[in-house]
């Protein structure tokens, strides 16, 4: 047991004093004060920030290498633990809460002092001994967490910007089908929730593909600003302590190693402080946060029922509603979408406010923001994932409760506006009332016109073009 | 009195009854109703969505005279009464709380039954015969509350993003001159609000002024989609009750008459339902009320003191501060650019919300979507031109307080650590002390560099290049 | 014209130079500069706002007049002036915008100015001759803009408080009466917008009352920390510059006049800087709003339709819903209700945040704060008091359609399970599929029970109940 | 290898199909479904969630065991298999995100599961075998997700806020240590970051104490409207399905066994569906955010420097805080306070909107609510023990500069004016900048004070005293 002891903890030190380490672990006593420091929320570091950490630390060590500041053994074994950091491998050693003070400090000290052991235990040395590779002189030369951090942060904001904008696509492409799909199915459109005028359900999936195909075209353009990066800057983004020759290269040597379009920004002293380009993000992300709020509202209206809602589509079951209630089916996936919606808007207040409180030459409060935005981008991306394939895909219309609910509605009487004039058409309405026929068939009893006549108006082909033209309206005017 | 009784109000009727309306006002009962059900505020629609209804009104009476549905002397009158509402000389007239359930169905009619009243008062009519000119029938004509009122606010918007940008880019400008103003005056850059590395005051107001240059940008881009405008849709975008011919010139007329880029949507139907324009345009708006919150505070701690803060910078004396405190003047603008900041982050998610809540065909919460986007727009404009003129134009450095600061502290050091080392840097100021010398006389007196090396080190011109070349590496390595 | 010249301005002098005022104006030369500085919005200080200023003003030289401090013969005249403010005779003059730098010194100011030269008029003397009564000498004596604004609001927000609960009292009140009037009303309960289980009308309404109670209750008891005013405290708190007996006896008289119970903080200082109590009031009206959210929406979901939404209630017409479609009512009082509730949630934000970054020995940012929440608690009383008339008490129930609903709904079905058991009426609901019978007829025409027996298990009475008892268990065992 | 593969997995059926469960895993086809649905976040429950589930679904298996619905033998395994999940022991089986449509249900089905399995398991059973326990019958006995989730978290959110309280009272009682420790350092007190008037670092930390002793209060007293639960009412709040004397002791039951003053609502349908009490929860939270970010920016502030900034306290240095910067210590902690502080206000949002779209008898969002509030809840817990800990128990005070500032700035001169009035202090102030002296030296030099009698004025005992006397203003009256 005392030899179990004996090795179950190494000793580091650091310039406040010594502290017990795991000896299995990777990371060091930084990291070990910042737990401490930290002890504030159950979460960790989202892994795509992990692997774009391990590629920004990779490009300064080639960087550095080529340049002849890094000693080439050092360097190759730096490289390889930043590798084994990117593919995910360390990932359990990449312990500091999200939520830390020091502007992301923590953090990166964390994944230096991974990098060190990990790069050390390559050379053959032993864990926490920095003589080897230091996690200050060697994984971060010529650097800063005030410019590294915030260059990882963008990294990975555009690869999950990426992959959103795949999925938006999927999920366009999918609405579209349904467009397509139900372009023949009439039904009643409605302002206010009340019955107003007709349109087709092919209208209303064009919608919903229309606003998603501007969501992925803002999620397509709000790279630009987000894309330049202040790796060279150091502490403020003057370049203290840095070689020319490695600021004018290490923005190109993180391009190639993330295969993602990043450029060195033109004043490095702004992108180290200003965080504009984030709020923007989290703004698109919020534009479609609110459009598959709307969606998802909107298909939970027209689905409810099955007797006494609106009832007129089917969403498909994905799992039992109830215990009590026998058969119920609930629209899940698009109240999970809501659910995320409202997530992205109240990260969005968060991502903004740990912005604008940026002072003087660093904005202190750059892990709260990351931790925000880089949670709106995953939820996003998952719960549009889910939605396309477990919902939308799915969608059926129940073409007859369309079809009656807008015959049964006054949606009918205002096609007859135009045609027979407000006044008649009030006339009408009227004589429904009195006689209990539906408008279609007093129309037809009172010989306004014929059967056909009306299922001509309310054709699909005719409600989807906009507008009347002369022809038209002489209909009406022969009366 | 009883004659006077007679003619103080005037009976107008609908379908809910009949009321009494003033005698002399130009609106009539659909106003006065909603008056009555929204006595909310005590604010009044923005004076430029007044001018751009008006605008929107003009273009409909003149493409349908045009085209033959409105008689030419009612069209003529129509259109003279819609240009006095669009030049203000009517906006006392414009009474309904912006605040107002029906997605702006109130404020529509007021805008018809003024418009209608002056057009037969023009035609030698009397205010509340509508036998002449008919608010709904000539003056609504082909039109509804949920085309007109979206088409009206894109195009106010339009237009306070025109104006803004013209002030936002006024204020770059300042902010540039100042930046060269001051490229001279050396100072110390602070993280996490501790003294760090040196940096010059032309810098700090580099940054702000790139910062800005983003948001011009920004302000720019984001017409875009705000410009693509419902009007043609009717009630619900499929264009019902309208003539295609209409449909398709009366974009292009508003266009010619309000001289902004608006154009047709290409999914009427669509953008009759869809705000995320608006959410787009908020969230660029708050882009930049983010970057007006980071130089408003950056500017109050920089002009703190005047003896025990920061005192840097001085800010132009607006106007006196205090009654007990004798000569203390405070940072008043800066205060009022950081107000409004927050508020158009408040406005913000009030209107995301607002959008995100529309339900099906229609977004019934238009009116406060619009009040609030107006306010965060007019706001931002107003605040900007304050801020420019009444504070940046006139800051002035306290370029000996700003060496003092930089030369007394450890950002002195921080030049030093690539040139001599940390551990060397670490000792000398241990030496300091222990000697009470200032970090630049020890380092003379330790024979490591002359004062002219060092005053070389701390020169702008050598703070403001990015980065070291192998060149002043050797200058530390020869020590 | 030149005598015209000479009178239409006066001359006034402060520390920082000369300016014209308008001669006829209560306000003077630092209520001009204010101007200049702040022309941001168009609105204005709220009526209450202005009031509980006047009297705070009159409190100070009331207690100054007693104390000795203040010559009787002024001191009579600023009271009277003070009286004027309060009585709102002087709204006119006090102009400058709410939004402003300087935590209100400006319209601090406004004040001091507008009565310093009433009551100098009163005692017969010239506007802008401050010799006689000196707007910050006298008006202003032994206060600061930061106890007096302050104390000031918190006056209003209370006075304010009181109305509000008067007004979500009747609305309790209308909202119990509606839920009496509808007890009998049978109707389905919907979880997730799916049809679930029965319940009655009476209930619904039941619970938005007992919803609105906790309001009433909520809005009644956060009066308790909001009621402590730093009035006395003067620049930070610590009374600096006012006498003891003065600091002891200004709450009291400020209460006097009142009529509101205000006191003294414990702690002036943490009073003066400290923001959070008026956190906890918009909190408390956010919490207010949710609720009023949840009835409005539910009011919009209940009436929709009329033919093809849910149509269960009716909302009482208010005004023509359209001009394209014939009859169209729409639910414009509860639309109208959410959206306040939308603009209480966002500046709830704005009030938060502008209390959260108060520095060191004030809140810089105190007249954001005022104005949102002034605008918040003026906005929710408009509005209780337009829904409780336009909407609430005139709802009408569809009772036929409410029945029809909930018996065409497999909510009838939930009522069985504890009778039957859930496999049983899973075997009744495919029956029922087969036979096209509604479900109370295939229970009769089974034989499981009587038409008496299904009608009272749906009765009223039954579903008001909560839980069964073993009796009732029996009947369903028996079978 | 075929051996392994058929017990890898068990088959398990509902109403939609098959699926292969994990062969040991506790949890069922229900939760299966739902981590399908759900894949949205890294996410877990929150443990004392878990916890409190684990006592809710007990209390229901006693009570239904006491009143003889339940098997004695069934129910005493299902009740140990709650006291496992209560413990813990369970806490990898529940797996669902907590992002999740349908109000809870797929939580609730996984806790059925898990509780049967564990029952089954404990009875000799097979897992996935439900015809010795069932999830629905036996665990999920006369209940339904809308009774059982918003208890089970109304039970987690007071259990947190006891938690919370008592952590709020330690930072109280560490502040009025400090407050008392730091009584004799006169300092400078600041408005609008403007030097202005003396105080005593004590009365700093004092106000910081009674704002947080508000706090305390309010944590406590919005326990009153959150202890109601609505266990008993099943799926709307009307009891269906269960027996009366259960829902008359199961919220009873679930007091004793959780040990907190919950007790069942006395509106079970209006406790089912509106969620204020979480708002009103949540905005107190909110209240205590607010309050933290001001101490927290003002221990920022206080403590910036050490050379250029106040510099006026220090801060207990916790970690290495530069690798650039020699010896440079950041306020880590304060920062990590106003983060959590802002990521509260941003939950905050979501909250209530979450709150605030329920729709008629049921919040469908409670999943988003639930995860917020105890993200919340947690992270204030956790920061403040940090807080306490490692911040502000270890404050020290730079006596010496505080005093320095204080005499050095205009602050002097505001104790003098009550004294000698406004204008002499002007001239003072003037002679001062002639003569290059402190103004405490001009006072003496000019004899208007002895040295004696102007540090009198600045004791700290003078300025703790609220207000001068009659005595006290003679001094100033004899010069």
């Amino acid at each position: 047991m005392s030899e179990a002891g004996k090795t179950a903890f190494r000793i580091e030190k650091d310039a406040l004093g010594e502290m017990e380490i795991p000896a299995e672990s990777y990371y060091g006593i930084h990291t070990r004060r910042a737990m401490l420091n930290f002890p504030l929320s159950d979460s960790r570091i989202h892994d795509r920030f992990i692997r774009s950490f391990g590629q920004v630390k990779e490009a300064c060590a080639a960087v550095n290498m080529k340049l002849g500041f890094l000693d080439d053994r050092i360097g190759r074994a730096v490289i390889t633990a930043c590798r084994d950091v990117s593919s995910g491998k360390l990932n359990s050693s990449i312990v500091v809460d999200p939520y830390q003070g020091g502007a992301g400090t923590s953090t990166n000290m964390n994944f230096n002092e991974v990098i060190a052991n990990r790069a050390a235990e390559i050379l053959g040395g032993e864990l926490g001994d920095y003589g080897l590779v230091h996690p200050v002189d060697h994984v971060n030369m010529h650097q800063s967490t005030n410019d590294v951090y915030p260059t990882a942060l963008k990294v990975a904001v555009l690869a999950l910007l990426v992959d959103l904008e795949k999925e938006v696509s999927k999920l366009q492409g999918t609405l579209q089908h349904k467009e397509a799909e139900f372009s023949q199915v009439v039904k009643v459109g409605r302002t206010q929730l009340m019955d107003a005028v007709p349109m087709t359900l092919g209208m209303t999936f064009g919608v919903f593909a229309d606003a998603v195909a501007r969501d992925r075209w803002r999620i397509f353009k709000c790279r630009e600003r987000i894309k330049k990066v202040n790796l060279g800057g150091t502490a403020i983004g003057t370049g203290l302590g840095a070689p020319r020759d490695y600021i004018l290269q290490v923005a190109g040597e993180l391009k190639n190693i993330c295969g993602l379009p990043v450029s060195r920004s033109e004043n490095l002293i702004d992108t180290t402080q200003n965080c504009d380009s984030f709020v923007e993000v989290s703004g698109m992300l919020k534009s479609y946060a609110t459009n598959l709020m709307k969606i998802a509202n909107d298909l939970r209206l027209l689905s409810s029922g099955p007797s006494t809602g609106l009832g007129e589509i089917k969403l498909p079951a994905r799992q039992c509603g109830s215990s009590i209630m026998a058969g119920k089916v609930n629209p899940v996936i698009p109240e999970s979408v809501a659910q995320v919606a409202l997530q992205v808007m109240g990260n969005d207040q968060t991502i903004t406010l740990a912005a604008s409180m940026a002072q003087l030459e660093l904005n202190q409060f750059m892990p709260l923001l990351a931790h925000n935005i880089l949670n709106s981008l995953s939820l996003l991306q998952n719960v549009t994932v889910s939605f396309t394939r477990n919902c939308v895909h799915g969608i059926t219309a129940d073409t007859d409760r369309c079809r009656e609910h807008m015959e049964s509605s006054y949606a009918l009487a205002t096609v007859l506006v135009p045609v027979l004039g407000y006044s008649s058409v009030e006339k009408l309405i009227d004589s429904c009332r009195e006689s209990g026929r539906s408008l279609r068939d007093e129309i037809v009893f009172q010989g306004l016109a014929g059967a056909d006549e009306v299922d001509e108006l309310l054709s699909p082909q005719r409600l989807c073009k906009q507008g009347f033209t002369s022809d038209e309206v002489k209909w009406g005017k022969k009366k």
